[in-house]
């Protein structure tokens, strides 16, 4: 059964910064936005966890295999590096979305997101090493069925896009009502899912559903592991058979090289 | 009139790159994908553009001020830095949809997005700078109302996130089928559209459609400048005066500080 | 004649804020600074200008063609992505050694580097667009004979550095003493000089110096242009004619593609 | 008695790729440089050990606590974002000298720095786990008496830099010789040595061997830990009390802080 640990980011008051003491550049705070995701990236990457944008402002990471000092120290660096501070909500369960929710609930019992005095907040406790099992994360990865050929080579970027992110309002919204399932757009065509134990037949039934709703038709490789890496990299795999094997739904294991590491 | 110039930023046969020989560490893709965007929005942006990351394979960028060589050192820059290579195409018209469709064409026309062939394409020229005038560029910034207290603060980070991208879907698809405008989620509950001359009512329009299908509560500030950040900087303004007044469609000119500078 | 654009990059009160309230991880000070710099390098680089790191917490740039309005722009993208901000002090002179002078009491005369009410100062004015000529900048860009051969492939690294370094702490002494210039290690075994109108016997003479008092062979191409990238390109291709002829000293003027562009 | 693991870095094929097919735009190397080295720094540092730019093409880093896996993910992560691959030489030993000869020594036996063909390289193996102590890493923090007082704030910046540059030559080729340390400029006035076990009269007598031959006053903060991190945290706060008591050379063991993570 999985047992997902999952950490909300949330940078400390920073719509107020944005417009202190008047609006600062746009792409200077996209180029914080995106670079402070990318620090996070490999932070939580490095140590086979994943970390997702969202909105940017608040991002949320699957980080089972990080324990509180690995989210203190995380801490500790982007304020160093950064002109802004994070404070971390962790929460763990079998469920992503009840997962967040107990990450998201220990920061707001804390004060709000723009309360300037609520700065550099932990809260929540990590996994402990003794309770993990090679089953905890499950990964979806999802994407769109010849999105090149269908969309980038011959609608305009913005028509192409419009497809990819109808297909993926939906999904997001489906698989999260439905399955309890956090949904993330990752670039190009392509989504991942953080799920709890979820079946083939209810993966076809959301990948279904999106074609029926948006016109987009999906395909999805999905893998388990005791980390997002792992889980992600089985369902990366999984991903390539449906590819060659023109399939919709594919299931991996730990993939055989990361289990050698 | 506006006349909008619009460069479409494509990653040389990226998907196939993903997984090759096998997949790639998706944290390491998603850190290469937000630091290229990161810096193709300090290249565009300290020239007084706009870039948007879009799919992060394909971005889209506001580049009124930016001639060819601009944008043939920015392919070399990335090209010095990068494992992968960019294509540009540039596309100028009064309807940023338009733009944009030139721009793409350009790109389609030199071949697929994942033709291994293909690579550092730059197609379309800039708009002369004598045709530029002081209103080619309109820009209108979004953001939802009270977003902190309706959502951050007391929903779980993706239901709250749901809300926002909610919002985005249909307001994105709507701007860009009745007006030809082209909108962007820039993080928060932030969204910035490249728009022809559009009235208020026009936006008040908008904003009513969002809220009857979505729910969502939006508010808008708009400018108009000679280039993106001129633009952009008097619609975060007329935005604040949006905050300040409790209204929703404010419109701005070329912000007097900038103007000064 | 040249005619050397230098400005000086100081970070505002950087030593006190490292050990506040505590020292910080050195090795996020090791990631701040080069980034910084990296960005620093980025923003002069892409409009043809050399940064140089040089202590880190003072950098040099060549800045013939970045007017006062870059400067500004340079300092408010810092100050709106970093937990620090810089001063920039410019200086414009035949000499390089006195334009930099010139730039660096700019800052001195408005306060310590270590004052902590000193911040963003802008001293001095950039060279009028009006005044700039093809000969204002001339580069020379040494490299160590056969490095790899004698050295990296033979010497445990920390030995190899050593006479790279030797050789780089002679040379920036002596042409500084000598002839006025100022010289920066860029890595591997390449130093690059920024000089004011110096011939090849005087080059020689450098050359000769460093292999009599420090054991190093030096070899040198030189390059003269409007701005730090004409003249360092026509330097790296004439080292690349040293190279190929075995000759010690070469001198190019712009370069054939540079001129083109 | 100390312990030290030290990694070399080696760019593969650097200095050929940098012009290869022509030059490459020198703050392009330059940016990319400084971002690899900062990667580094990251990735290392957050695992408690430090990592030094040195020649930028070649690194040394101080890795007590990383073991095997930790550098094959770091050569995988670099490859998968760079235009360049890295290769990675392991040493140990009580000598920081020679277990940088060791290391070295690794790659050099696997091929040439300039050999196109070897890439990737990982030699040597990590100290197990269970041969690490708490005394394994000995660091000495340096830095120059009144630096802001007596250069940076009176000398232009290059004669302040020339100061630094000629005590650091002197120090770095002292240290190595007479009591096999490695000693990195990191910035600033500040140097930071990897020793063996070292005693106050030794540190003494190298303050002194520089102050006579380059002029600078230098005093120390000598720290000892389980890694790179703790020994250089306890140096630095070491260095701190130098500072207020006015003396030359302190010692401190793992800081109390630190100790309690």
């Amino acid at each position: 059964m999985t047992n997902t640990q999952l950490s909300l980011v949330q940078i400390d008051n920073y719509g107020p910064w944005t417009v202190t003491p008047e609006p600062r550049r746009e792409m200077d705070l996209q180029t914080l936005q995106s670079r402070l995701f990318a620090d996070i990236a490999q932070f939580v990457g490095s140590r086979d966890g994943y970390a997702f944008f969202t909105r940017f402002d608040n991002m949320v990471a699957v980080t089972n295999g990080l324990d509180d000092a690995d989210h203190e120290l995380l801490q500790e660096s982007i304020a160093n590096r950064y002109p802004v501070t994070i404070s971390l909500g962790i929460g763990v369960d079998a469920s992503p979305i009840e997962a967040l929710e107990a990450g998201t609930a220990g920061l707001q019992h804390a004060g709000s997101a723009q309360d300037g005095e609520r700065r550099e907040v932990l809260s929540g406790d990590a996994l402990p090493e003794s309770d993990r099992t090679d089953s905890d994360v499950q990964i979806a990865h999802f994407d769109v069925n010849d999105a090149t050929g269908k969309y980038t080579d011959r609608l305009n970027e913005f028509d192409s896009f419009i497809q990819i992110e109808q297909g993926y309002a939906t999904l997001m919204r489906y698989l999260r009502e439905e399955y309890d399932s956090l949904s993330f757009f990752v670039g190009g065509d392509n989504i991942i899912s953080v799920c709890p134990d979820t079946t083939e037949a209810e993966y076809r039934d959301a990948i279904r559903h999106v074609e029926a709703e948006a016109g987009v038709e999906l395909k999805v490789g999905v893998g388990t592991g005791r980390n997002a890496h792992e889980a992600g990299f089985a369902a990366k795999h999984a991903l390539e058979v449906c590819r060659e094997d023109g399939t919709d739904v594919e299931f991996d294991h730990v993939h055989a090289e990361v289990a050698d590491d």
